[in-house]
């Protein structure tokens, strides 16, 4: 089964760099060896995240630095916005309910996304809104957010734009110091191209602002403590140290390759698939793609289902159906991080073209 | 650096086997082929905790399973009694304050074990304390709790007995059911061979009752979700895939040597450490020694980081110095997982009789 090309929003592609690295004899984490890999990784997530301030990594899911977000920076009944174009950003607006906040909810039908001046309204009528909590990349739709136009209006106001960067980092642009966001937080198996079960989480100077003054409970995420211990290269916790190593591997690789050059790969590739899915007489569904992933409209008379079965069975192509109510309308071809190479999409698009037509799809008839 | 022998307390020796499988391509986790891994990976999980109920898995270290049996069990305000006995019994104490529990908190001398008597004489000052939290083995100071017979004493009570088993399990004998303990906690890197990354908790029928009641906030570590995922074999949020691939291996491999005998190696091998470290003329300092490790006192004349130093520069071998106020009186000789075998233990024991003698230490001057 190993074979399969990996075209899902996540996990993606690992390099076998990265695998080899991560599967190297355990060092321990409270040595000079394991402290020169963090003082490195750490620094390297800076360029990445185009931040002078600290990067702080854990190990769980995109979910829990999620919700780290939300615990540390954040006190009950805060008033926070909340701005959700599809299934992750009402994950983000479901956790700081389920941590108490006052959860102002706006809401994009999917496939659209907020525009600035969305934002701007909301944030003037919402003057003392704690935070914004808004969406880079959106898989569930495969929309991306002008978050560089959304953090000018936060820069300089008391609210924290807190963005959740978990599958567009190093696939769509973002500047964290430039455009002044606030919170970044990401996850490890997308566009950092390593297997699941990291998160990371950026903090501006307003937002380390904020820590003091967030009562919300916490113990296992504690930016405190981390940024404390971060100091000494150092983690509060034991930290999952071989996936530290392959961290530490792939963030070379993308340095290597420059971040720019990251970004205009999956720029290059993201307008290739787009195209030849619209030769195809097809409709790309996101009416703001995202350059990690596209997610490709099916006519009614063809199930989504079908057409990922016979990639996967026949062309050991692995993409993700639709979620919520795009399940079975929408089939997401994702080029994120390692499968985001020009063999990827064209192996990708021969199986999508070939699943089609074996579903009877006929580019003339259904137009 | 990869020839080190790693005879800390966690991170301990991966074998072989398991660093392979943890660093296969990536397969995507709603998928039938990791659907399958995971039914027996949790199946395997129940044969080591001994126990019919259900065994959860976590993308985080040891403390956010800690922090998770807390905020799913318990409530704002409920009245939790802490047995510590060290750093790891402490942490557990601390996590309840942190979620503004009513904490009331025993403690033991270090190197001390509570006795069944003196958690009969706290439970029956204090019956309606909703839960009891004490650690299997307290790795700080190397002593194992008698949990079988605790639990006798909770068993029947509306009091929920938590057990940290991080460095316990597969160590020191536990059998969940049998025995009647209600929450079992573990973590990846110690008994159970694996990288650090992965945590586990074991909830038993009254310990599953307590959760629709608990009002602690939570979303990342929500063990509804995660028990109503697990039916399907799912989890809700993103698994860490290649550890628990690694995992897969490595309880296969503690299965086919069998729990017993894994429990009888790790017995044979501590008493043969400490025997031998009697014949130095030498103190074990904990007074209810776990099978995981042996913690040695050393003479006042001898300080612990030098011994440490000469064992890890001259022979390669790492063990770990006291913590706390334990910090350079004792040296901690970790034999757990794959790092307990004789090989190690007779390179172990070398490598600390040579660094004693270089730090001056003469066995019959001392006594």
């Amino acid at each position: 089964m190993n074979d399969f090309l990996l075209l899902t929003p996540g996990p993606t592609t690992v390099p076998d760099r990265v695998l080899q690295k991560s599967s190297l004899p355990l060092i321990h984490h409270r040595t000079k060896d394991y402290q020169a890999i963090l003082e490195r990784v750490n620094a390297n997530l800076q360029k990445v995240f185009l931040t002078r301030h600290p990067v702080m990594t854990f190990a769980s899911s995109g979910t829990g630095a999620m919700e780290a977000s939300i615990t540390n920076c954040l006190s009950r009944g805060d008033l926070v916005l909340s701005f959700s174009a599809g299934k992750w950003g009402e994950r983000y607006r479901d956790i700081a309910r389920a941590f108490g906040l006052d959860v102002k909810s706006f809401e994009k039908p999917y496939g659209e996304a907020f525009s600035p001046e969305d934002v701007e309204r909301a944030l003037k009528a919402n003057p003392k809104a704690k935070a914004a909590l808004i969406t880079l990349c959106e898989t569930s739709t495969a929309v991306v957010h002008p978050v560089e136009k959304i953090a000018r209006l936060t820069r300089d106001t008391e609210t924290l734009l807190m963005v959740d960067a978990i599958s567009g980092l190093m696939c769509d642009p973002l500047k964290m110091d430039e455009w002044g966001i606030d919170v970044v937080v990401c996850g490890s198996q997308k566009g950092l191209m390593l297997p699941p079960g990291l998160s990371f989480v950026a903090l501006n100077e307003k937002a380390q602002g904020a820590l003091p003054k967030a009562d919300l409970p916490k113990y296992y995420f504690n930016f405190t403590e981390t940024l404390k211990s971060q100091k000494k290269n150092d983690t509060p916790f034991t930290p999952a140290v071989n996936l530290v190593r392959g961290l530490d591997e792939a963030l070379g690789m993308l340095l290597e390759e420059g971040v720019e050059k990251v970004w205009a790969r999956h720029a290059t590739i993201a307008q290739t698939v787009r195209e030849a899915v619209r030769g195809l007489g097809l409709t790309i569904f996101s009416k703001a793609p995202s350059h990690a992933l596209t997610a490709i409209a099916l006519p009614k008379e063809i199930p989504s289902k079908e057409v990922i079965k016979v990639m996967r069975d026949t062309h050991r192509v692995i993409m993700a159906d639709g979620q919520g109510e795009l399940q079975g309308k929408i089939v997401r071809f994702a080029h994120m991080g390692a499968s985001c190479t020009p063999e990827s999409a064209k192996r990708g698009l021969t199986a999508f073209q070939d699943a089609m037509e074996k579903a009877g799809y006929r580019p003339a008839l259904s137009r």
